[in-house]
């Protein structure tokens, strides 16, 4: 059994972002050297989500309009006692799932032809990283 | 290590369903030969949804009132500007998930009691792929 | 490739509890002796769920009001038609998660700074088992 490990460093512009990385996740796929196995993708904070959807925007906009209405961004939540206004990053994180794992078959993600793995970050504006973890044959 | 990749076909009559996976799965682990391990199981689509919860037909009529609350269908989502009608479906998938990580235990699935795997389809009505990926010893 | 598998029970006091796992789950992992791999955690019960987030009491308070707005505990949900009336937990471990999977680097579960892993019980006052498989190298 071989095992790859990759720390992706990330800093997205705004605030609330979507980053599409599946050519990055094969690329380390690809210097993992692995056929057949999985890759585990997961954020290191727990401000952000790894996800797997469609590569488009109009339901990019979808998903923060109904995120917001799921848990507003300015509701007073315990949370902010501590000093933090994140609460909701919390939330949203929650609704759109931590991480996924993904099969590798031949050397490739075995990806529906609509899948697209996606980085949300919902507190960004600051360096963030993202595990990689490859594992198989 | 070992690996074993199968792809189940799908078509289910209603639009949105619920289909119960566990035996088809304990079959593919079976051919597999793997005895302990974990199986990957995942829609290839993004309007679906592999979860584990009880096979319980007031819950799976619970789940959608439910869904239908937290994303109504009749809304109309940016999603629907490509031509698409199915921006709900996307987000009832992602409310339910799209993976599920089994553990293999003496070449059985472990799981609880009460415990089932199973599809939840949002946009169907057409042929969909469920993959399914062994990996052990 | 070795494999390690344990099961935890675990009896709150409190019908909704929120317990944390992280030091544990190190504790198997290094008696796994997997140096470099990955361990799933999951209940093996369908009202409780495992999920990694922030160990700060004022967003455990933040996630049980949120619940509670999602998916109200006094609704007549159709699952009760059974006898049950933990509708509302199944729907609550569905927000939250059923598992997660955590990498294993140099021995050691890798996760970030905040990450902690929870055992989220929505049914609790009885004794209930969680699923720790560990694989690797």
């Amino acid at each position: 059994m071989k095992t790859h490990t990759h720390y992706i460093t990330i800093n997205t512009n705004k605030r609330v972002d979507f980053v599409r990385l599946t050519p990055k996740i094969q690329e380390i796929v690809d210097k993992s050297n692995i056929k057949e196995g999985i890759v585990l993708v997961n954020p290191m904070h727990i401000t952000a989500s790894i996800y797997i959807n469609d590569n488009e925007q109009g339901l990019i906009k979808d998903y923060q309009e109904w995120l917001e209405k799921l848990a507003p961004k300015d509701k007073d939540y315990h949370h902010h006692l501590t000093g933090e206004d994140n609460g909701w990053s919390h939330l949203w994180r929650t609704v759109m799932g931590r991480e996924v794992t993904v099969a590798i078959t031949k050397g490739e993600l075995d990806l529906g032809p609509w899948e697209e793995i996606f980085y949300a970050e919902f507190d960004g504006q600051r360096n963030k990283k993202i595990l990689v973890k490859v594992l198989g044959a």
